[in-house]
């Protein structure tokens, strides 16, 4: 643990990154406060909830980044389709050989624990509304309706959560590439 | 157990149930021995390698259902986009409020063991490239290019991975129907 770095904020980044390598339940309370170097007891002390809070914690974590990083790509493209094409090519790269994703794999978790714990499932249902409703504001603004909007918005989502799982289990790039490539095909009419 | 149901099959049901549940950690070789009904001695005869041969058997058995499923739907369509929407609704129902889905959760697994497991990774993997197979031969049927009908195949299996895990998280079928609905809106150009 780097002194800077607060231990509340340790325990978050440490508990995301081992989540990404081995899911939500592959990770013990122990794997995390010797991976973080924080005691046992500060890490009941911010998260009475044990480990279910912390992944709570990962996830709100995981949906600052990836909004922040949605929001900085689409602020500067001139169409919806340009901003999803050059979001999908940076997914493509992070998500490749040597890339180093930030925060948790929410799909995973959400795949893990929708029957077992309702808290985590509505944090994640709750994070993945947020993320959509980014690309609702963008294809609204650019003339669509507002149902074809929410839907165009599931859809894309549903891409980059698919292209991601596609990237991960074959340790490659190019499933993300081979989407980003089609984007400009997908969506002529409004 | 069934009286009818052989051992093997009975496990690799039970496990595919099991994981779609709880996920492949959340599951431990003692559950699926109790809700079999399968003696352990059984368990290790057909599956010496425990729980990690025991997943990919039960990968293999999804892998062969939703070949069938995904064929079945297409060989009766008129084009591969009105075959993709007939089976993104059928996804809709059986992923969504009261439906049952067969086989293992690919997804979740691969998610989980992408570090961990490389057999595991590899069947995920493998699965993925044969569903995938299926639609490239109906994109090339139907006059895109090798290159595109390839690119088509991951784009539109990665939005039913995607789909699957957005349903599966809000516990409804909306999200598979809102991207079966935009499909007749995705792709103009050949």
């Amino acid at each position: 643990m780097s002194e800077k770095v607060k231990p509340k904020d340790a325990l978050i980044e440490t508990a995301s990154r081992l989540f990404k390598l081995r899911g939500y339940c592959g990770v013990g309370l122990n794997d995390i406060i010797a991976e973080s170097g924080v005691p046992k007891g500060s890490l009941y002390h911010y998260f009475p909830g044990g480990k279910e809070q912390l992944a709570i914690a990962a996830i709100d974590y995981t949906k600052t980044l990836v909004m922040a990083d949605i929001n900085s790509v689409f602020a500067g493209a001139s169409s919806p389709l340009a901003a999803f094409q050059t979001y999908v090519y940076e997914l493509s790269k992070v998500f490749g050989e040597g890339g180093d994703p930030l925060g948790s794999p929410i799909g995973t978790i959400a795949g893990e624990t929708h029957t077992t714990s309702e808290p985590i499932r509505l944090a994640c249902a709750a994070t993945f509304k947020d993320w959509q409703a980014i690309y609702v504001e963008k294809f609204l603004e650019a003339g669509y309706s507002e149902q074809q909007s929410k839907s165009l918005a599931i859809t894309f989502h549903a891409l980059t959560e698919g292209g991601i799982l596609l990237a991960l289990t074959s340790k490659s790039g190019k499933p993300l590439e081979a989407i980003a490539e089609q984007i400009p095909f997908l969506l002529a009419a409004k």
